[in-house]
């Protein structure tokens, strides 16, 4: 399974503003875990960072690594989500993911990260 | 008339995370119940689960059972938020039914689901 | 002038749900009173249905009435509203009317419907 | 049925050079003569003048006409170009007519013109 | 299997002018004879006709037979293809037929009438 | 400089109800102070009328009175902002001015009307 | 009327190459000689040079030219080729007019230079 | 590499004629062998058949085997037409490889099958 | 590095009313200090002027000094935001960078601009 | 200027096909040699490979080369397709340069390779 040790970081420039990042990767692939058959996305990675931002060459190989993973649509849309959270701890991240039709229809999945647990207690 | 018992569920794998799934049928058809001819429309399930989601395929085949039925726009779209409702119990769910022009007209029902009778007097 | 007495209504299948319906007519088309010249609109109807829902077949004959009525933009939006208003009664009514372009000028008209007098003194 | 001698004509500007003129009229309607419903199309009317040209206003005017004229979708399209071809005598003419969908069926109806006659004698 | 007794004729009403008729049907539907799910094209005919045209309303219908067959894409094309040629025996014919994507895959078959039989000795 | 006394109005058909009037000028071309060169713009003026609409016709010949005017974009918007306003003491306005790119470059322009002065003390 | 003199050329830089040079004029702007009412085309000019291009800042102030110009449809696209023709005697050269709508009609004169006179009395 | 056996075939149901089948892929992908990064492209292919017609699941899987191979744009394009060529032997055939944009560049390969060997010594 | 001093301004001509002014520049290019390979983006420049306004030719030569530098999309975005906040002081300030794919990502930056330090201690 | 010489070539796959590679760069840049402003462009190579294929990013940074040099329209496209011709020899040759607008107008130039010297005395 795609490993988050791929992704690398770099300091925030500018961690007193508030400001957002949007990285759409248009060729996600990955397979049915069910029937083997590839499946195609379109994934947004929209977040506000706090200390690290991602570097782009690594989230695209992060990316990369799940060519030839088998991988259901929700499972996949929060273990991005899961993982660039733990990587990144942002101020707000948001990971959407548009599949391509399969049998006349087409899905899209929408999460938020929150800070798990411990942050919620403290909120 | 589609039965919701074709409709399976898999336990929510995040159920702890308030994020969307979006299925869209690009090719739901079913007929109109005074002329018998063909309608046809795009419909949108939107929803937050709570403890299952809806089976991609099963959904489908329940799409798919529409088409020899005879039933009205606004009866169709409220049948298909009842019957998801009912089975997967959301924590929010709506249908968008956009439906193919007749003599120039397009008509698009929206239709949001809430817990019925006990769930509204919990509230 | 089209009569209102055209549009034909049927029980609200869903009354106990506020879901919206909405109908875009593509070919609406009456004549400017000043030129004789013919106009044409996209004319939406988007309500929440009360006690009844208006049938979709005299709506689109209600719309063919104003073929050869000579009536402005403004008058024949807000003529239709109140039409609309006075047979449905709904919970909410929009009406937006998209004039095709005469002399490099589009014009739209959005009018929403209350309930007149009384309604008004209530709330 | 409208009359081709609202059509008027001013002299070709440039008879020596074989140009094209083409006028698209997107605002064309007339009506089933079966059921009485109205039609719309977009009809083009192309043409390398001869002698004399089609006056624009004019032009609009006869197409005007047919606003409440009961007609087949095939008998307009050639009655247009009939019309035309006997008042302008063009080197050259072609009318395409684009029909708005009935029933999910969209038509299109092109049809050139030649010197009456005579040229049907040629053949 | 759809009857092309369903379809109607009516005199040519300019059979001396090879001018082109184009119907597109935007909803056709048939089911995979493989695995029983619905298929969905785009449908053109396009064709200069000699004696008759077909009624538009009567194609419609014909199509609408197709609803509930089992039939593969190359062998429906073909069959419209000849029983329209041999309906309407026309001067020219082409059927175009454009698939919905199945598994990121969409097709398109065009295929020409041509008089059989005596038209094959010919060659 | 375009005279605010070339814009006519008439009395609102519905002064009770609080709807939205849209013109869009598609072809609105003034000229650049500084180097004469053309400027091109899509001007839309959207309202809720209080005690008049402005009529369509004069709306379109105040706006070709800018044809060769030299004038800049902020100052151009801000002047048809404050002319409609003062004509129509509208309940609301706003004019959206799209210019056309001039070395790569787009310009909008967004400018809400309030009624000056002696309004402003009052609330 | 738009002087041709404003026309400048240089030498064409490949001679012995017949390429095709397509500048195309997004904001033509004239006016109607009989309202007076400003008309906008898009103007398409292509062309293989022979000795000579035409300058592109020339080309601009030339089409500028037509401002305030009252013209027709016709004589103005055939006028743009005349002078084009006899200012650059290209191989090759065409105008193409793209009119904008009024009252739901557009239109496109297409017209191509060829030498005149002697090219004339060579037919 | 890609198996041109996982292609089946079935008889052509329509042999008589020349009519034209098309499939197109819109989710082929490959691996850069310098680089190992994937490759996007659509592939449609175009032909008439002969005796035979290629089974579109087995065209299916017979892209999909390319997904972890690494090969360029132009050996993939012509091996796709020498395999497809050699299994179908049709009367005509043609690849047209679409690839996603690298760098700011996007590539189109276009193919033509012609019979190998003998069809070469006859030139 | 581009330097904020290219930047000009000009008083606001309407300095009581709140309104948006929107610069978009579609053809941004800098250098990816990495790879010393070009970068395109479109930026747009959204605010509430205060006292002073950017002007507008200015505005494109402080982004063409852009051309040559090696700068990071982040960077670029927040310097861009700092220089005209500095320069303009304006009510609000928000500029938006979308950057062209690059290995199949694109990216958007959205950043706003407030007072900083002693303007936050302010408030 | 750019220096063919960064073109690098690789020997045609399938020289005995007459197939076409096209690769289309979408961010050209060069200067106006008057102004120093920059221009942008679209670029396409089309070409029937003889011997030898153009290596993609050899092609890419050849392009590259152009950034800061100041080159007319007409020149760079000739400029270009002579270069390309010189180094690929191929069986044919098309360049399509489509020039952003600058003041209203956009360019494109076309222009065919054909062998020089040789070919031009064959004439």
């Amino acid at each position: 399974m795609a490993d988050p040790k791929i992704l690398e970081t770099f300091a925030n420039p500018a961690p007193r503003r508030d400001y957002v990042i949007e990285h759409t990767h248009h060729e996600f692939t990955s397979v049915c875990p069910l029937t083997g058959h590839p499946d195609f996305a379109t994934i947004t990675v929209r977040y506000i960072a706090d200390k690290t931002c991602v570097e782009l060459k690594s989230l695209k190989l992060y990316f990369h690594a799940y060519r030839n993973e088998g991988i259901f649509f929700e499972a996949v849309t929060n273990k991005i989500c899961d993982d660039l959270g733990a990587v990144l701890k942002p101020r707000q991240l948001t990971i959407v993911a548009d599949w391509n039709g399969r049998g006349g229809v087409t899905s899209r999945i929408t999460a938020d990260w929150t800070l798990p647990k411990r942050a919620a207690r403290r909120r």
